[in-house]
């Protein structure tokens, strides 16, 4: 395989992307789980690149695969980059793995020439974020984290196969899992860079931009119950048409976050009951995500949205219930680590926009132990999760370039900002 | 079993409503389907009601079963009264039932006054009215309106049994289905009595109603396409929501309703796609069911909702498409034999509502050969097809009554009416 000779180009970039996604489980289609074949095969991968630009490499005890390059001296403190190297089923080739071939670019380049800074940088291609064979998300970061609060007995995937068994038959010791996790004092901080699975940067038309917060959510069902009827018989006026009632509350999710700048509302399932077209629904079920990098402002629209839904069902003589099912704070970008990237991206001539995250990260995790940053990679249409995911060579070159500038300015001292 | 001396009094319609609901083929609840033992079972008891009532009874090709009375000589056209004795799966013991019996008690009332009529009647009990076991529905009136078009060798049921298999396990001939068709000169009119199936006579406090109309029906299927995205991700200015097009659709299907009297609306299905918490809808799929009892409203309301479907769609930067289903004109009742209905109704100091039929009936089978009137008793809350389904004795007497009264003095030269 041809490589540019700078591993920061797009072209060297996208070259070990495409090499990555050659490894799945699925034959025309990429899927990559935790702890199968596929797992051991990408992490052997890596960890090739990782030696290659001059770190020392391990297997952690979640299975994630870290990357070690020592500073000035060895055995600083270091700063963290990357991202994880699974992936959903029938999925695209960027999101994960180009924050991961980025950060091994960085190290690569600092590496040719013979760089060393005042810290030492680990690259960690993390394992299982996306809780596509087991949940919950973020096993490989939790581990990390020392967060990882599941029992590895109890845990099992589609097929009954539970994690600990997963762990043992990928030569993991499930009784050594608390070993992944790392001390506050072996890190400074935690870089990301990840491709934004939105339309923000396209729409912005900028290669980057910079994350506030990865943010909180809170996910509903909510259930509204009217009286069943012959769609027939029933006049207009003598139904208690769930339905109707639930179609009223649905545009009302979307207004109280369309007046919310950073907060996003979705209505993604919804059943009616009995089901038939010929019945007027007595039951009708649906579910809100509500996410904001402001908790406070996530909070206050989600009471405005409860008060509007029972005014809603009290006009139209229906009961409505609001189950909640998740409810899970914003993490925080670190402001200091935040300048920081801004710094690196302005030198670069680029504006680049402050986005909140409102899909979840590895990065999240790593918030609970050290400040934590993330820079984000435009993708054309907004589209992840999905084949057509694709984010262009200048674009992945631009951000790798980016966080090269951002590590070489990077002062430990100055993180944790107050 | 103690039974009134009156054939017409609500305890001995509701005593023998109750013998019928004996004859089910499912333990505990009922359930009575087309060319079953239970439907042998059935047509065996009303038969000998009927005998009892004056009544010569003989089963029809299609196993309808059909009792007649003659008039002051016999062979004279027939006033024809009836309704049916399937059911749906646990059923209601009223829908179909009660207008068998009453029609039955009306004769037997005559009988046993020794009155003749300057017409014959026949009390019709029909067969697969509800299209429970056999698609299409009204088999059995179809069959003696001489419009029934399925092949007998090409309709199954869920257990893959043919009608034509079904026939002759009953005793009966398909190739001999089409000898249940009448001839128009052999009736005169016909009338249903049937409970309304909806809350209208309730809510107006009223024991009976008279029918204007068998609604006609428009069902549709609207298909809105937007874009699937990821619920945190995406801003929600730059959304194409097909979830909340739907919903904004579906008040407008309410809207176009609410403004016109006589006219339902409802939206008994929706389905979102992918249906995940947390992605946005890329295509709601959702069913409209209109129906009035006149046809040029229902045209003209059908336009406009599309007019405003469309608008909400271009609005929103989403496709939808509109698929017509099922499209049936209304069938309007007799309104020689409505005034007919009115002044026996009057006669007993009632003041009866008229109201369309949202749903169908034998009748609407029957108005293709004779002129048709409908006589609704009231139902409590208007539940139908639900073992609630209730109707007092006080309201089967009345209805009986009005029945016997309306039969008492029509006059066959009035209808039809011009």
């Amino acid at each position: 395989m041809f490589l540019s000779d700078d591993p920061l180009s797009g072209a060297a970039l996208l070259a070990r992307i495409d090499a990555l996604a050659a490894i799945s489980q699925d034959p025309g289609r990429l899927t990559r789980l935790y702890l199968t074949p596929e797992h051991r095969h990408a992490n052997d991968l890596v960890a090739g690149w990782m030696r290659a630009a001059g770190m020392a490499v391990r297997e952690d005890a979640a299975g994630n695969v870290v990357g070690r390059y020592e500073g000035r001296t060895p055995g600083l403190p270091a700063l963290l980059l990357g991202s994880h190297l699974d992936t959903v089923r029938d999925a695209g080739r960027f999101d994960g793995m180009l924050g991961v071939v980025a950060a091994i670019a960085v190290v690569e380049a600092l590496h040719r020439q013979g760089r060393r800074l005042d810290f030492a940088i680990e690259v960690i291609g993390f394992w299982e974020e996306e809780g596509a064979r087991f949940q919950p998300s973020l096993i490989g970061s939790s581990a990390v984290a020392g967060t990882l609060a599941c029992d590895p007995d109890a845990v099992r995937d589609a097929d009954g196969v539970t994690l600990a068994e997963a762990l043992r038959g990928f030569g993991l010791d499930p009784a050594a899992l608390p070993r992944a996790a790392r001390s506050q004092a072996e890190g400074l901080a935690y870089v990301e860079l990840h491709i934004e699975q939105g339309p923000v940067l396209e729409a912005a038309e900028q290669p980057v931009g910079i994350v506030t917060a990865i943010a909180g959510a809170t996910r509903s069902a909510v259930t509204v119950a009217g009286r069943a009827g012959h769609a027939g018989t029933v006049p207009m006026e003598l139904r208690c048409d769930a339905m109707a009632a639930a179609a009223e509350m649905i545009l009302a999710v979307e207004a109280v976050a369309a007046g919310a700048h950073g907060l996003v509302a979705t209505v993604g399932q919804i059943a009616a009951e009995p089901g038939a077209i010929n019945v007027i629904p007595g039951r009708v079920r649906f579910t809100v995500d509500l996410r904001a990098g402001d908790d406070a402002l996530r909070a206050e629209r989600m009471a405005a949205l409860r008060r509007r839904l029972h005014a809603i069902a009290t006009r139209r003589h229906v009961t409505m219930t609001i189950e909640t099912l998740h409810d899970s704070p914003a993490a925080a970008c670190d402001a200091g680590l935040m300048r920081g990237l801004a710094a690196a991206v302005r030198a670069d001539g680029i504006v680049a926009p402050t986005l909140a995250s409102g899909a979840g990260h590895d990065a999240m995790a790593l918030a609970k132990l050290w400040p934590m940053a993330m820079l984000f990679v435009r993708c054309a249409g907004g589209i992840s999760h999905h084949p057509a995911e694709s984010v262009t060579a200048a674009d992945a070159e631009t951000g790798a370039r980016v966080l090269l500038r951002f590590v070489e300015t990077f002062t430990p001292g100055l993180s944790p900002s107050p």
